[in-house]
């Protein structure tokens, strides 16, 4: 297996992009990416492009070759979909082509625009992740993650300040990023004020509708940021089949895999960007992934420790919660976060002496967990 | 690069199969080609899905981690989309990695359950894989690939008979195949006499709506078929930015690619699979992969060329056309034909002396084709 280098990264700004189509969102952030790079089109030799709701929200997919044909390409492209893992699994797809000698230079791409269609549409397409049992039950991602979080609290003690010290640290650190969605601070008062949706979470600890597109270049080309490698792994869609509610066996699984892969050894990571689609999940995040013990993640925000001045700075980006979660976007977006935090270039939310980064993204309830490791040369 | 070999093979019925489900549909095939491989689904190291209209007419996406959780497996997996030619670049996906050692036992899988919905979003789903001009013009696939067909015609002349001869031969073959939808033989005057949908398209010229799903076992294991390699090329969604719409530069290339990568010369090449989703598709496919001058291929299923006991047999399963167009399952289910065919297993419809065969998937209009070759061992 070859190196794999990072040649560019760019992401779109995230929000309600109303002035902007999907196609649109997909071409800037592939020409961004190119363009940082310094690489021109006719030098990709493959495209992969991760997105979940293309067809239900917008109509549209054959999300390769839409890609190829907008940059007057006719390499071989591939949308690739594994739920809210889509743009994690997109990278790790690209990066293992180029690793294996498959492709010299490949353009990866992660891409939502969920707010082309009204929210009951993207919650009933959400729904799509997972398995039959769950939606025709009338779950809803918001409840499904709040049974974990009601399991998780059973199992050991959870309060609402644990839960809301991740939104208000993932609100500070978005309030640092020029490309997130919601950039306001907030307070764990303020949290633990917002509308119950399904206790115990509230509106507060839910990530939102976000439209946006990230996009990265990969290589064999010596960079300042490489690739590490990772791991995927995956679980029954259906909670019924799980053992248990309170943690991902898919995270721990893939997490094995990378530090297998990379020969990383954990304390070495400095900083992580992990998949909080609601807080409870960044607190599974934490322990499923080995930086917090069972039971001890839920400390982690309320005592600053996972806060850009932190011991462990997690989701400097605002994370899914408050950089936004367009969901075929998220994985690729957390490249780039972590891309720029390795290059010295987070600007405002930059992490010192940063040289080691962890990506975690997860499809649907923990169906598809997607590990993936960088570091600064 | 490995050698890459079919460990085993598998195909459902294919019809209008109210009695399954998608997941069905899914696990009997993945389940159908490892018991052919003699395979435990523990050896499986990923599995790829290929799969286009799973969202809108099942509400099931993450159909890789579907799979995994219902083989009890927690190995990578994803799903593949390049619209109707996703099957063909799910094997294709799945053959780089078992080439370039990625993965050393692979399962592809490609499955469409097309009956959940009713025809007019089927028609409305199926327009995703093009471009919005295309669909928000008020195309539909029927015609645009008559515009296809009046392009040929304008060009090189096309007679209706010369079209109906096409579904004759492939209702014929598939009448041969019992996991075929439509076995029923017709006649040429049967087909002219066939309602006309678009000029020059009548009903007999299309291929229906078909559930179904096919997997195929990659791995190194020598057996007696092998994958020698293929190549895949891409276009513009966009008609309006193609050069000429009586060939698919697509198809073109992704031949050119395979023809390189497996050093086959097109005249060893002894039986075919190619894309006939129309009738005019077949005879385009024929010109595209070199087959025919252009301009000829309209005579090859009239002169009996192209029929199983023909100079060159193409669509011995019956093609998309009568064995049935499951999207995403297409590209799979070639290679199941061609597989019976090299070991000599494909019945009454058995080409005598298989020894080479190829398998070509398109994408909507040929936004993406996929070519690939195999060879008895």
């Amino acid at each position: 297996m070859s190196r794999v280098f990072v040649e560019g990264a760019y992401q779109t700004n995230f929000g309600e992009l109303w002035e902007c189509s999907f196609k649109d969102l997909l071409v800037e952030a592939a020409r961004g990416a190119l363009g940082k790079a310094g690489v021109s089109p006719k030098q990709v030799d493959a495209i992969y492009v991760g997105s979940m709701l293309a067809e239900q929200v917008n109509d549209q997919g054959h999300l390769g070759a839409l890609l190829s044909g907008e940059l007057n390409l006719s390499c071989p492209a591939v949308r690739v979909e594994a739920a809210c893992a889509s743009g994690g699994l997109a990278v790790r797809k690209g990066f293992l082509a180029v690793a294996s000698g498959i492709y010299e230079t490949v353009l990866v791409v992660g891409v939502e625009k969920m707010t082309d269609a009204c929210i009951p549409e993207v919650t009933s397409g959400l729904m799509g992740a997972t398995d039959e049992q769950e939606s025709l039950s009338g779950f809803t991602f918001v409840s499904i993650y709040a049974l974990m979080a009601e399991a998780y609290k059973e199992k050991y003690g959870l309060r609402g300040k644990e839960l809301a010290a991740v939104a208000v640290k993932n609100h500070y650190h978005a309030s640092l990023n020029p490309r997130a969605h919601y950039r306001k601070r907030i307070t764990v008062d303020q949290v633990l004020a917002s509308r119950m949706v399904c206790s115990p979470l509230r509106i507060l600890d839910c990530s939102g509708v976000t439209d946006g597109a990230a996009a990265i270049v990969l290589s064999r080309k010596k960079t300042k940021v490489e690739i590490l490698g990772g791991g995927v792994a995956t679980d029954s869609l259906s909670l019924s089949k799980r053992k248990r509610f309170y943690s991902m066996s898919s995270s721990q699984k893939a997490m094995q895999k990378a530090l297998k892969e990379t020969g990383v050894k954990r304390q070495e990571i400095d900083l992580a960007e992990v998949h909080d689609c609601f807080t409870i999940a960044e607190i599974m995040a934490l322990e499923d992934l080995g930086f917090y013990k069972e039971g001890e993640g839920r400390r982690a925000a309320l005592r600053k420790e996972t806060w850009l001045d932190g011991k462990f700075p997690v989701n400097t980006s605002g994370g899914l919660k408050a950089c936004g979660h367009p969901v075929g976007a998220t994985g690729v977006r957390q490249i780039v976060e972590i891309v720029s935090q390795l290059q010295g270039r987070a600007g405002e939310r930059q992490v010192k002496n940063a040289r080691i980064g962890l990506c975690h993204n997860v499809g649907g309830s923990g169906g598809t967990a997607v590990v993936q490791m960088l570091a600064a040369r």
